[in-house]
């Protein structure tokens, strides 16, 4: 999916051009998008591949997130804030991306409606998602979010390595290899 | 802070009338305004008082979130899937609500520039909320949350009772009681 069948699905009658312009970017497995102390000047969007979010906590990394196709990416704190990053954004496999340049996002919302329905729908999901993610951190078993993510994403569960999806869903490693098997 | 104020606040030259209509509501402490099973069909902008979201895990009630003044709440999941809520918005305190019906917000967001600059601020706003909040689950202890809540919000620290703020803070009461004295 590209940006521009993004807008199509979620906005009805968007037939003007994108009121900003997107760089075609490949990018391989490990690629450091935006790192800790950076400050934030692209939003990605996610044409195919796996991104995810860390951050670091006394010297160890923690994964906040993995994020999928069709979906956009950034370390929203700094671009929002103009403080420097304190997350990481880094390729989990090998991504194919569209980057929009914050600058010229932030212009276009000044005037356009394509972007702040662009804008608000892309946030809208995005917030749903942590939502979703916090509800089952407060609500699910270590084996019902495992489950679940198995439902919603089974070729992911297949991607990951046991470590980093531990990581992800909060349980030891050993305990997940138990899950598994079960 | 009214949804006027908040537009003005956040957008430069909003000058026009607000692409929807607000209803005043005043709500005593104790009030559901949205309950488990019901479709969401509002979004409430808190002009004075707290607002509390919860969660139902095997019949115990678990704090979701408070929401404070000059910020707004509706159950997004329902709003935005309508499926029902399976959240609750009660008052933690009287409170002073502005209340926008969302079938009149779906039609602004259709044409209107500053309808969708609004919602996407609000959303990016509730977004970074609740980034903020699952990085210091994952990087904070329980007395750094304490001291974080404490610093950002000394007046709620007074007003929230010490087995509503440790469910909020997911500590336990003792723990919490502890972490005070020091």
């Amino acid at each position: 999916m590209t940006v521009r069948e993004f807008v199509n699905t979620f906005i009805d009658n968007a037939a003007e051009n994108l009121p900003f312009s997107t760089i075609e970017k490949k990018a391989s497995k490990g690629t450091i998008l935006t790192d800790y102390g950076q400050l934030e000047d692209s939003v990605y969007f996610i044409q195919s591949g796996i991104l995810y979010t860390s951050l670091l906590y006394k010297e160890e990394e923690r994964i906040l997130d993995f994020h999928f196709e069709g979906s956009f990416c950034s370390s929203y704190s700094s671009l929002l804030s103009s403080d420097v990053s304190d997350i990481r954004i880094s390729c989990y496999i090998d991504c194919q991306l569209e980057v929009v340049k914050y600058e010229e996002l932030r212009v276009a919302y000044e005037t356009s409606l394509l972007a702040n329905q662009l804008g608000r729908i892309a946030t809208e999901q995005l917030f749903f998602e942590r939502v979703k993610r916090e509800k089952e951190l407060l609500t699910l078993t270590a084996e019902e979010r495992y489950q679940s993510l198995l439902n919603k994403k089974p070729e992911l569960v297949q991607k990951i390595a046991i470590k980093d999806l531990s990581k992800y869903l909060g349980v030891r490693p050993e305990s997940l290899s138990r899950i598994r098997r079960n």
